[in-house]
């Protein structure tokens, strides 16, 4: 046995008993291979287990197994931007388009990742900063979202792509998402799929009010300023992954660019992102006869 | 001279001064044409017009000339739902799609509606109660809208028609739009339009979870029940025509159907409804040669 | 054992073993009821079976039972347009829209309806003329289509609603659909699906040049006239539920309105349109967690 | 006076009366600046305009100058494509995306570029092979489409994307796009607009039959198989920018992939494409007020 990876950080959102019995397992297949297990979270079960924060994985650990599903990698890849650490992830619920070893297969799986039979898929993240600051409000792997504070009132906001006026647009709000992102909220939004490997963004408005919308799909490179006008009655939200946002003023501005580092997953070398694509957007599905 | 119209009320939704001149002129025609007008707002340079509140027009008037756009139509249309007086739009701004009458050609248009020569176009509007109560909680001509409370929020919701199950689904929110609504949000939402005299309403979700979701067209008779899921952690609102709406607890459920009455607007008999769709929607533009 | 039909006149496409042995079983169970059985093709093994032409149907049955799938019941319903007969369909394949009946249930479903235990979903159809010609060129159940004769060669045409100019597009085709056809290739065009029994076609162009396009709604009574543009370098094609079409020079015009008769389509008793949708167009199913 | 180029080709499309007058103003221009001019199509008014074919500018020209409108730069590109020579666009009809130099501004805008004074804007093109054949049929910058060969006939084919099987799928037919193409054809089958430096094609299906069809963005240097099916019943076919097609036999493929070449569109240094998609796609206008 020939472990590529000798300190093992496991990644859980949050100590729900299904994860536990995952963490449990997970747990007792390392140790069986003799490698030193952290976990970001106290399991009550396992007293044994060294706690540390998720911020100190990257120098404690040289690999990141986070468990759960693709809602636990973005948080896990969200944590660790900025570090040299890969993630594997751990599908605990049903088939995810990032967590792709399954818990009935872990010993075959993780087993095989273990032994340096992966293959990297690097995924680059959005920042999103606020008037010019120097610190990101915040960081998304899926999509950063500008969007009326209060629902049914439509907001007006100007668009610039590296300093070149785009458009001004009336709508709910603005999806600016990665690849990874294109199959989550944009694509509810009318956007196209992106490639996993693409090195492009996708501007889709929600419930815009020109007939003559489309989305747009730009460079990764590109830095996008947002700008909500001044003639907005209300405030708009800035948020990263739909989690809780930031207030944008009438007038503020947010400026979205890809992140400095890439986020590297870890997946079995069998691994078919189109084969998931199918299975979860059901193409192999016929309308009728 | 042979006024079909008596007693006329003025209706506008807020004194602001490019209305003020506009009630000013419309005022000056309607005296020298030996009429009755009132008004629902007091104005400082007309103090000699007589203000009632809308409430109050069915009993004093026989017909409410609204000043404005289609906004003013809407306000006036909803608050005179169930009393059976016409109303005509005088289009203060842009072409719209109700008001059709244009200040600068008042006293030729406005004349022949006042000499009886107008057409009916009589428009259903929605009603929603909650939880089985006995008043509604608002009347919609537009579009009655669950959506979430929080945006950002998805919500799970339940829909019956006529007491049949048609679907569970997760959405950012639900549009029931009559015709005069299917231009407005609904086809921001990629809804269907549908054509002024059709006895319909479409369903139409934002931004739904499912791929294969695609807007409904059903009979206008319909009793549409929208049941806000248990298990939603988030309220949802329920808005008419855009205006503030009301909270929904998870388990609770909105019913939405067709107001008993009919509003009657009156048209120029050469008003064209396609001719305001090529207009508002370019259908006369093409991309490329 | 009371039949509430006597004379059972079965309706296949074409001779298809697998239709064979349904036909087979069919009229095996037919005759066990006592029931005088017709079929519009020859059976290689029933001899016996007497062969009659659809066309006779009408005076020689009183019920049709087609079987094959939906495409079947389009056909039958097509043929028997202008008869007071009622058709009910098995479904020899996949679940269908229209054919509710499945063979392996046949005994207690087609007993039932034998039985006088079903109701009546009485469906509109479509008629195209050409050029104002007395006699149809077609009769459409889902949809009469104008489209390119060569494909990607965009036509131009100009549409009337009951005389009333609606506008003048350029597209690859456009769809007119009954709410029967509403989810076949009208939807594959983005088209609303319409509810079975509501009074409305809609209108939806395939591959429309102008963004501002979007599907209309109308009433089924609407006389809709599409006049190919004199300035078309190509002729174009009318053709009815997918079926070969009718050319359509430059300068001429399809006329398309409701068809005089509706036919009346047979269904179980607990027959529920919504869980077809929902079975056939997945709307449990959700892409993510 | 400062020639950048000194041997100049004129391109047009056919012999029309509209293009003979602008060839004739943009001749005595280039004449007046001393340059030596060719053109593809001998002109009736100008007996002393040297005729070359396009295949002969490369060696003849440092630079080729297309006149008309943006199907003239495709067809200038296609013909250059795998050489080394620049083309600017005379736009005589209306805005294009490509062509920016206006015919009453030409002594100004032309003057500029021979001036020296002009940016480079190289796009990318297709090629299709068919069946591994080593010489393509056809080169697009605008798409790639292949499409049921009779209308109304659905066909059915498989994608693979560098050998690694994308889908299966039933629709009227797909369109392989560049980032110029994007806003052509494409669009009016659903698909996003890629920006014009975006290394990128866009796969849009025509009216798909499945439901959870969506556009997919990969990257440029893809290489794209399609196999029309074995099992469909008519053949299909391939057509690069809307041009007479190859056809395609069931069990066919067509590979579809990036030129080789780039060519390289010069354009006034203020040049916004940008602004030229607002002002075509109309994104000022606003539905209603």
């Amino acid at each position: 046995m020939n472990n590529t990876f000798k300190r093992i950080g496991l990644f859980i959102r949050k100590d729900d008993p299904v994860l536990e019995t995952a963490v449990i397992q997970i747990n007792e297949f390392l140790l069986s291979r003799e490698l030193k297990v952290f976990c970001n979270e106290p399991m009550s079960f396992l007293p044994n287990l060294e706690v540390i924060s998720i911020a100190e994985f990257p120098s404690e650990c040289d690999l990141t197994i986070a468990i759960g599903g693709d809602g636990t990698m973005l948080s896990a890849s969200r944590a660790l931007a900025g570090f040299d650490l890969p993630v594997v992830g751990v599908n605990v619920g049903r088939l995810g388009f990032l967590a792709d070893v399954t818990l009935n297969k872990l010993q075959t799986q993780l087993g095989r990742i273990l032994d340096g039979q992966y293959r990297h898929d690097n995924r680059f993240l959005l920042q999103a900063h606020l008037n010019n600051a120097e610190n990101p409000i915040c960081i998304a792997m899926n999509d950063v979202v500008i969007h009326s504070h209060q629902s049914r009132h439509m907001i007006e906001f100007e668009t610039h792509i590296n300093g070149r006026f785009l458009n001004s647009q009336r709508a709910d709000g603005l999806v600016v998402a990665t690849p990874t992102g294109s199959t989550a909220y944009a694509m509810s939004a009318g956007g196209p799929i992106l490639d996993v490997d693409l090195d492009a963004v996708v501007l889709a408005s929600v419930c815009p009010h020109t007939l003559s919308n489309r989305p747009l799909v730009i460079a990764a490179s590109s830095i996008i300023d947002i700008t909500l006008s001044e003639n907005n009655i209300t405030t708009a939200m800035v948020t990263c992954d739909g989690r809780p946002g930031h207030v944008l003023e009438p007038g503020d501005s947010v400026r979205i660019q890809r992140h400095a580092n890439r986020i590297d997953l870890l997946h079995l070398e069998d691994h078919d992102h189109y084969s998931i694509l199918r299975a979860k957007l059901e193409w192999g599905r016929k309308l009728t006869c």
